[in-house]
């Protein structure tokens, strides 16, 4: 009796659906601030395209001076970028509105990080030239399909307007983590938009418009808008900016620990400036405590990370909550924003357990 | 653009806690009703036990005429038999409690089923020979550890009373599935206990001891007892025989659907007799219909997979429940039997779809 037996554990995706694929990374599980491919959550709304890369090309057209075909060759010779980035799904952490939203009920994985090289979408526009008059720029990917809406086939195409499209740091990313985007994440060219809500950041981009209109496709003024009101419209706008958010990695959420001293960690991000504070309760929200802020998002569009020292002797329960605060001055709120959808929400994060 | 990508998309297992592993099946995507081992539900209570098996012999002892030692060779000689049994963990769909129970948040996929072949335990009693005043039969798994509750090292053990030990369908497994039993599942014997919630089931059998007495380890008294009142242990029982219960598994929770034909299909079990109606609602349980069932659990310990058409027309949300009665007059309560620990879920089951 003295082999020893240690079978391979690990965490993988949490499927919410296979046709198309959504699965999302279990957040508790994280250990590195560079997600690998496997555990990357992938969000689809058709199946996965058919695309070859031998004969593939970007087409840049529209409102411009000279519409443009670019082969992949040429754009590994343009001057290029890296960022590390926050995707994050705005349909991460839907499970927790209350009267709950459909759709996928994603729990708090719909978020992930890692570095992506590109080039600059300012450098193709700027080549084919915008003409005056423009307004948005349309990215179309080669995933399509119909809608439970409607019997039409739709592809993924969203728009940006103009001064997004033109910052510097939205890129056609051909790179994650120093190696080709994964074919589920948008191999060959996905559109990286940080800052804002991950749907913007287009998979296996076909062609790339500009147009002199606001751009009105289902997944730009039917999905991804915020509607506040249950029974109608009113008051509807875009989805855009991520809101400052926080997750709690550790302890999980109705766990039974022992007294003594515990870590409580987590993660903070936001889509405006960078995170300047976390804040932690152990009791409910009725005090607070700054946790450290371990790696500090100086500027970039990544996530903090956080940690958390307790010392807990007294036996019962701990409602424990963390609140992250950005440097234009959001903080989480302590409800929620509820809307039909279910997007963007970021309520102060919130876990219970019990000490015994 | 012509060549077809087809990326493997399979569901894994959703992990709750990787140390001692606790991971759960999605229920939804089960098509089988014999279960891989790789979406096998993974249910412990400490790390993996170290154990050889070239070295392996199976102790029983106690109350008995002559204490015995049985190698794995000795047991193939013996007259075994195959039964196609429900394993669910008595803490499945814990996370379905209002308030919610402390302890790991099990959803619906804590259950498993396939064939375990193995030689009655009563076989083992007998070669024994059990003495008078015999009261329990304690079974002893190789895996141990702290609980969070107490500095002592404690090995899982769990007892069983004689009547339950000498059923004929209660055996010492040594294969699932045609194979020997996988390593995290309990190779190389595993107590097979059909009808009871499986942490009757021991894992890694180490030994089994008759005794005169109640059996008062922390996995029998402490742990597995329902204890119905929130602030003590008033009116507190053990946790033995497996509800009567159901789990839609198809559409999903929060689904959008469109109008039309679909089904909604499902799985039912039940710890006595079998299966007799799977009643469905689309309406919130304002009115019931009889559900399809398509593979009857005659007799034996599996599940009954049911279908039920439905067609929509009628744009809107919709409740949808499922019901399930057994032999013995047993009906899924409309509310749930709460209790501390949250075992034994087993209300009606219960998903919302909008249509559109």
């Amino acid at each position: 009796m003295s082999k020893s037996h240690n079978p391979s554990i690990n965490p993988s995706l949490i499927a919410h659906s296979l046709l198309p694929e959504n699965q999302e990374t279990p957040i508790h599980f994280i250990k590195s601030d560079i997600i690998d491919p496997k555990l990357f959550y992938r969000r689809n709304h058709f199946s996965y395209p058919m695309l070859t890369t031998s004969s593939y090309w970007l087409s840049v057209n529209g409102l411009v001076e000279k519409p443009r075909l670019f082969t992949l060759q040429e754009m590994l010779t343009m001057p290029s970028k890296t960022i590390k980035v926050v995707l994050e799904c705005s349909g991460d952490k839907r499970y927790l509105f209350v009267p709950k939203a459909f759709g996928d009920q994603w729990q708090k994985g719909a978020i992930s990080q890692g570095y992506w090289k590109g080039v600059p979408l300012r450098t193709f526009l700027d080549l084919a030239g915008i003409k005056a008059g423009a307004k948005e720029v349309v990215v179309e990917g080669y995933d399509y399909g119909k809608r439970t809406d409607s019997d039409r086939v739709y592809t993924f195409s969203r728009s940006l307007p103009l001064e997004k499209a033109l910052h510097p740091d939205t890129i056609i990313g051909y790179e994650y983590n120093n190696q080709p985007i994964p074919f589920k994440h948008g191999y060959p060219l996905r559109l990286i938009v940080p800052q804002w809500y991950a749907m913007a950041s287009v998979k296996w981009i076909k062609q790339i418009s500009i147009i002199d209109s606001e751009f009105k496709g289902p997944f730009q003024s039917t999905d991804y808008v915020y509607y506040p009101n249950k029974e109608n419209e009113a008051g509807s706008f875009p989805v855009t900016t991520i809101n400052v958010n926080s997750t709690i990695q550790k302890p999980l959420d109705m766990n039974v620990l022992n007294t003594g001293k515990h870590f409580i960690s987590g993660i903070s991000w936001t889509g405006k400036g960078v995170i300047s504070k976390v804040e932690v309760s152990t009791d409910g929200g009725k005090s607070w405590s700054e946790a450290n802020i371990i790696t500090q998002n100086k500027g970039s569009y990544e996530w903090s990370s956080w940690v958390f020292d307790w010392s807990v002797m007294e036996k019962g329960e701990y409602t424990i909550m963390s609140k992250a605060t950005d440097s234009y001055g959001r903080s989480q709120p302590s409800i929620p924003f509820w809307n039909q959808k279910g997007y963007g929400y970021n309520a102060v994060d919130k876990i219970k357990v019990k000490i015994e």
